[in-house]
C-alpha cells in the first residue's frame, strides 16, 4: 500500500505559505497504515500536474492533491485529474445546497464562479467540507485512487478526519499497524548514541529504531509493524528494555511533546520541592523556561536575575571579595549565587548561572564557559563547568537544559 | 533559470517533522530571481533519491537537497549525488579543524562516524556550517548545480544565508535586480493594516507592497524591480513615505533580522539608561529576551523574578497589605512591582509584569488578562492593562513585546 502526496500551488514555491497540509495527512495515513513514499509541490500549471500525475499514478496506489479546489481560474486540480483519468465533472447537490445555505446567511454576494466548488468527480464519491465550500472527491480508476482536499489547513483538517479517513478505512483496511514510542535522552549526542546503539539498531526490523536529534537532546522512536496491537506493546518493551540497558543512564522521559522542563516539573511535584534560580547570562531564561509549564506555581515561587557583578551583590549579597578574588566566571560565584537564592526564596533546591554567553570573552574566558550551580537543602551546594558551542542563543539554552537536568537527576538519587 | 528542492528524510514522510526548510529556500530563491518549480520529499532511500535526481537533473538548472549530510548510516544524501555525478567524496580540510575543535572545547566523544560529516564532493566548494558539524557542498556537473545542505533548520539556514547565497549570487548574477525594505509595525493587527493600505496596495506593482503577520508584529516589505539600483532606493523611499503618513505611529524599525528588543536595546544604548524588571506571570521572560541581544550589559544590570505573593513582599517589599487589598492582578501591584524594581536596581526604567497567563482563571480575571507598569526616573509610575488571547506562552509573548514597547516609546517621547 503505497501513497504519495500532492500540494499543487505556486505560494508553496515562492516559500509563502509552509506545506503543514503534508505534514499532517502523513501522520493521519502512516496511522492507517498506509506508507508514504512521496510528498512533491507543484505550481498552479496544468502541464506538470498532469506529468505529476502520470508519474505518480505508476509507483502510487493512493494519491493525495491538496489544494486547488477554490473558485478562482487558477484552481485547476479536480479538472486536471478528471482529464488525466477521463471522468467528467458533474454537480454534487449536498454541496450545492450547503453553498446556497452559505450565502442565503451570511448575505454575501455570490458569484457565478462559486459554483466550481460544487463540482465532483463523475464516478466518485463525493468529501463535503465542513469549514468551506469547496466539495472534495475520492475516485478510484485503473488501481489507482485519487483523493482531493481543498488547501486551507482549517478546511482540509476536519474534512480529512470526519469525511475522508472513514473512507480510506473502508477501502485499504488494514493488515497491519504502526504502533510507536518515543523515548527521550539528554546529555548524549546522536552520533554517540547511535554508537552506543549500532548493533541493536542494524540488526533490529521490527521494531524499526530511528534517532532523531533536536537542539540539546535525542530522541528515538521505536515503531512496530504489527497485526496484534498487545503483541505491538511486547515488542516495544523489549526493545526499549534493550535500548536503555545501553543508554538508559541518559534516558528522561517519553513522548513526542513531552519535554525536559516538563519532567522536571513535574517531578518536582512528586517530590513535594520547589526550585529557585540565580542568572547571569542566562537572564531569567531558566525561569522563563519554567513558566512555558502550567502550574508551575506549585514548585517555583520566583528568583533573581543578576547580571551585573553589582546586582550579584545587592540582590544576592555575594560578598564582593569573592568576586574579586574568583572572578564571576567560577566555581565560587556559582555556588555562592545558587545558596544565596535558594536561602532568599525558601526554596529547596536553586540552580545558578554564570558564564559566558559571547559573542566576546570575558574574564579570558571563551563564549560557551558556563558554571552551573545547584543548592540543595541540607546538601553540599556542587557546580559543575560545561564547555557550550555554537551562537549567544544557543549556549543560553543548552545551560538551561543542562541546570533542569541537574535538578531532576538530583531528586531522582 | 528553473530550480527545484528536494529534501530527504523519512521523518518527514512520517509526519514528525515539518518541511519548513522548503520554504525558506524558496523565499531566498525568489529573493535572488530563481523560480522554483518543484518541492519534493523522499525518504531515506538511495534508490528512490537517485530516480529523483535523475529526473530533477533533467528540468533544473539547479537541485537543492536539505537532510542527509548527517553521521548515521541513513544519511546518505552525499553518498548519492556523489555517485550520480561520478564524482567522490574528499575530506574538507576546514570542516575536519572545525570538528575537531568542537570536540576538544566542549569535551563531548568524537565518535568514527563524526568524520564523515567533514567530507564534500570532489570537484565543488565546501559550504561550511557555522551552527553545527556537516559541511554543505555546492558543484555543478553536466550543466546542473547540486547544492546540498544539512536538514535541522537551525544550520541549514544561517548556513545558507552566510555561506550559500553569496555563491549562488556569484554562479547566478540577475538582470534584473530585486531590492526589498521590510518596515516593522507593532501594535496594530494585519487585517487593520491592510485596510489602512489598501488604496496604496491595489494601485501600486514596483514597488509591491507584501504584509506579513508574524506573532504580535507585521511586516511589510516592499519590493521594486529595477536595472538601477539608485532607482530602486528612490521607488522605495517615496512608497515608504506614502506608507508611514498612513500607518507611521505603529512603525519601530526596520530589516527581516531587526527585532523590537533590539530597536528597544539599541534605544536604551542611545539615551545611555538602564532598564530592569519585575515579573509574575512573564517569569523572566521580558529579562531573558534583553539577554538575548549581545552587548545589553550595558542597559541591563538585573532584575527579579516574583511569581508568587510571597516573592513579590520578600524581593521586592511590597506590602502585603496593597496585595490583599488589590489583588495582584491590579494596577497598584503592578506600579509598586515597578517602582521597587527600579529602585533596588538603581536602574532608569523598570517594567513590571502581573496578570494571569493561564489557563485558569486568578482572581476571576480571565487567562490573558495583564497590568504592565513602567516605572521612570523622576516620572509618575504608570501601568497599562492589556487582554491578550491565545495559549499561556503566547499571552506571555505577547506581555513582553508591549512591555519593550513602553520603554521604547518612554525614550522616544
Amino acid at each position: 500500500m503505497k501513497a504519495e502526496i500532492i500540494a499543487v500551488g505556486t505560494e508553496l514555491l515562492l516559500g509563502q505559505v509552509v506545506n503543514t497540509n503534508a505534514t499532517f495527512l502523513s501522520e493521519e495515513l502512516a496511522d492507517l497504515g498506509i506508507e508514504v513514499y512521496y510528498h512533491t509541490v507543484v505550481g498552479d500549471n496544468p502541464v506538470r500536474l498532469e506529468a505529476l500525475l502520470t508519474q505518480a499514478q505508476e509507483r502510487s496506489d493512493l494519491i493525495v492533491l491538496c489544494g486547488g479546489l477554490g473558485p478562482t481560474d487558477d484552481d485547476l486540480t479536480k479538472d486536471t485529474v478528471a482529464a488525466h483519468i477521463h471522468h467528467s465533472l458533474i454537480q454534487d447537490e449536498e454541496a450545492l445546497a450547503q453553498l446556497h445555505d452559505y450565502f442565503n446567511f451570511s448575505k454575501n454576494k455570490m458569484t457565478e464562479n462559486n459554483l466550481r466548488q460544487t463540482l465532483m468527480i463523475e464516478g466518485g464519491r463525493a468529501i463535503q467540507n465542513p469549514a468551506g465550500l469547496a466539495v472534495g472527491s475520492l475516485v478510484t480508476e485503473a488501481d489507482t485512487t485519487y483523493l482531493l482536499l481543498p488547501g486551507p489547513p482549517n478546511e482540509l483538517k476536519p474534512m480529512f478526519k470526519k469525511n475522508a479517513r472513514p473512507l480510506l478505512e473502508e477501502l485499504f483496511p488494514q493488515q497491519e499497524q504502526l504502533l510507536s514510542r518515543v523515548l527521550r535522552f539528554y546529555g548524549i549526542g546522536e552520533s554517540q548514541l547511535v554508537t552506543e546503539l549500532k548493533g541493536l539498531i542494524d540488526n533490529q526490523s521490527n521494531p524499526t529504531i530511528a534517532p532523531y536529534a533536536k537542539p540539546n537532546e535525542v530522541t528515538l522512536r521505536l515503531t512496530a509493524k504489527v497485526t496484534d496491537r498487545k503483541e505491538g506493546e511486547r515488542l516495544l518493551d523489549q526493545t526499549e528494555a534493550e535500548v536503555m540497558s545501553l543508554v538508559g543512564e541518559y534516558f528522561y522521559g517519553y513522548g513526542d511533546e513531552n519535554s525536559l522542563v516538563e519532567v522536571t516539573v513535574e517531578r518536582l511535584k512528586q517530590a513535594g520541592k520547589t526550585v529557585s534560580a540565580a542568572e547571569s547570562l542566562t537572564a531569567g531564561l531558566f525561569q522563563s523556561t519554567l513558566g512555558d509549564v502550567p502550574g508551575v506555581s506549585e514548585v517555583f515561587k520566583g528568583g533573581f536575575v543578576t547580571y551585573s557583578e553589582q546586582t550579584k551583590e545587592t540582590f544576592l549579597g555575594i560578598e564582593p571579595t569573592l568576586i574579586e578574588k574568583n572572578g564571576v566566571v567560577s566555581e565560587a560565584c556559582a555556588i555562592a549565587m545558587a545558596e544565596q537564592a535558594r536561602i532568599l526564596s525558601e526554596a529547596d533546591f536553586a540552580v545558578s548561572f554564570t558564564g559566558v554567553a559571547g559573542p566576546d570573552e570575558l574574564e579570558g574566558q571563551p563564549a560557551g564557559t558556563v558554571w552551573i550551580g545547584l543548592a540543595e537543602k541540607g546538601k553540599p551546594t556542587i557546580a559543575e563547568l560545561q564547555h557550550f558551542t555554537r551562537d549567544r542563543r544557543y549556549i543560553r539554552r543548552s545551560a538551561v537544559m543542562k541546570g533542569l537536568d541537574m535538578v531532576r537527576r538530583a531528586i531522582d538519587k
